[in-house]
């Protein structure tokens, strides 16, 4: 049996009482409220639209002690760093929020809604309509953007020779992970680095926009760097060789968690910086920005001919086995 | 805990093998398979963009005995329905599907894409991105479309005087959930029809392009007229009345369930046409529609000045009572 429909008045309650406000007037011809949400595309004519979509589920992509401010926070970040790894500048955004009725309160909705806010805010994109539904808590984003015809960085453009590099320390995420899940931890460490790492990953829209110069090709990491660095061989048809020495590593996760910090910096995921590889001729121009303070920038290895027809990726010349690329991070 | 991510390999396979032959090169420079879709806006300059965004959760939107070609058609169109209320033409969308391990199967997934391939065919619409993820089964969908600038209809346009039409009979869709939920059925009854106007209900796409040039106001009837049609008022500032004996409710439906139809067709939704308000000058246009086969589009009522304050429906000259408009449809 159907269960009872969620009346009308509450959903139009939710979104007039907590979402409306995030809506912005830039480029937003019609926003929160109507059938659908209108915008002046016409305004920017000489822009391509980048268009990203990723959705967060309760105890799959966040656990059930994470607060709505967090929650929140995760989800637009999230969707940014799909946006920052295309290049491209964040617009407008729709969200999909699906909530148990116990946490349809006003101070669930008001952490959220405020967590929503901040991050809008500061990178500069605007809410322009969605849905609420009663359910299962899940959070489904539609984030939109702009990029210069032609100028956005695909996962396709790598090419043999390229050399590979990561935007920053990896390995936090899961780190940070272990921290969530009350995993003992022996040696001073800095938490709150981890947890924001986590709930309010920094998603590289300037460094994506700069990138847009000289990488050939850039994802996000959000799934550990082998899984997406393998997402480039398969897209460009070249494979990868990881200097597994040179990958970035933070101090402190380091003399926390000894020999599974690398793996976790390989297969961890949930770190949100960028993998993007960069033609020889333009190495120079990306490591003069390390420079610049950026100092977790870091080269760490280089693309190869696909030899054998299966564009793979190598860590310090051997091939990742298949149960290293399973690696299951959060076993617990 | 949180669970184990799902594998991002599952995740790709699955977007690969059901979705990526759903991405039309109409506009569309960079499909499936990166951090997100590229859309070529720029070759139509002159429209203004519009965004909708709907979500259908199991057991709320459909029953658990629904097979997954209906749900992907129902989610779909559901979408459509609101970019038909703003008289838009429907391009692209993203999809979010969230699934239980039990249903990742070939069987479910094939009848899921091709429920979808169906739809996004006949309305010329290209799927370009979404995600997949483990979780309570949800659907989550982000339609975007194209309108000439300044010639979407909104919710709010509607002015004291407007004639108040519906683009077809009402009830349907509370009484196809009536036979969905298993009530006796003591008449014939045409319930293909029925089961397909909940299941794959008919987005007026070119109906609600027609709109563009007689219609005040527009809304899809997702809700239910009353509830549907108070949005109307509240966002134009002015109160409607409907003649309830006008409302069109189709014989089969009105024989087999007398009082019940009514209410249905008042408060019931689910029926996905399109309410909407002429001004009177231009009701001759509408009402000749009549004669070329759109038998059911029906005059139901006028638009009225908002006397004290408070845009509401009133029925037959009544205002409704608070607990009619919360009217529990699904109560079993």
């Amino acid at each position: 049996m159907l269960q009872t429909i969620p009346k009308k008045e509450d959903e139009f309650e939710i979104i007039e009482s907590y979402f409306k406000g995030l809506t912005a007037q830039d480029g937003v011809f019609l926003g929160i409220g109507d059938d659908a949400a209108i915008l002046d595309i016409s305004a920017t004519p000489k822009h391509q639209l980048v268009v990203a979509t990723d959705t967060l589920v309760e105890n799959i992509h966040f656990p059930s002690s994470a607060v709505s401010y967090q929650i929140a926070q995760r989800a637009l970040c999230v969707n940014l760093s799909d946006i920052a790894a295309m290049g491209a500048i964040p617009r407008w955004f729709t969200l999909s929020l699906s909530l148990p009725r116990k946490l349809a309160n006003n101070s669930w909705l008001k952490g959220f809604s405020s967590g929503l806010a901040e991050v809008a805010d500061e990178f500069k994109c605007s809410l322009i309509g969605g849905d609420t539904t009663s359910g299962a808590l899940s959070i489904s984003i539609t984030m939109l953007g702009e990029v210069p015809p032609g100028s956005a960085i695909t996962r396709g453009g790598a090419n043999d020779g390229d050399f590979i590099y990561v935007s920053g320390a990896l390995g936090d995420g899961a780190a940070a992970l272990s921290v969530i899940q009350g995993n003992e931890i022996k040696h001073k460490i800095d938490s709150e680095r981890l947890l924001s790492r986590f709930y309010r990953p920094e998603p590289k829209i300037e460094f994506g926009q700069k990138l847009r110069d000289v990488a050939s090709a850039c994802i996000d990491i959000s799934d550990g760097l082998v899984a997406d660095l393998e997402h480039i061989c398969r897209s460009s048809g070249v494979s990868a060789n990881v200097n597994t020495s040179d990958v970035p590593i933070k101090d402190d996760v380091r003399s926390q968690w000894g020999g599974n910090c690398v793996k976790w910096a390989l297969f961890g995921g949930d770190d949100y910086h960028l993998c993007f590889t960069v033609p020889e001729h333009l190495t120079e121009i990306v490591d003069s920005w390390s420079a610049d303070g950026l100092s977790d920038l870091k080269k760490i290895g280089r693309m190869t001919r696909c030899n054998d027809g299966v564009p793979q990726v190598f860590l310090d010349g051997a091939a990742v086995v298949q149960q290293n690329k399973g690696f299951d991070h959060f076993g617990g």
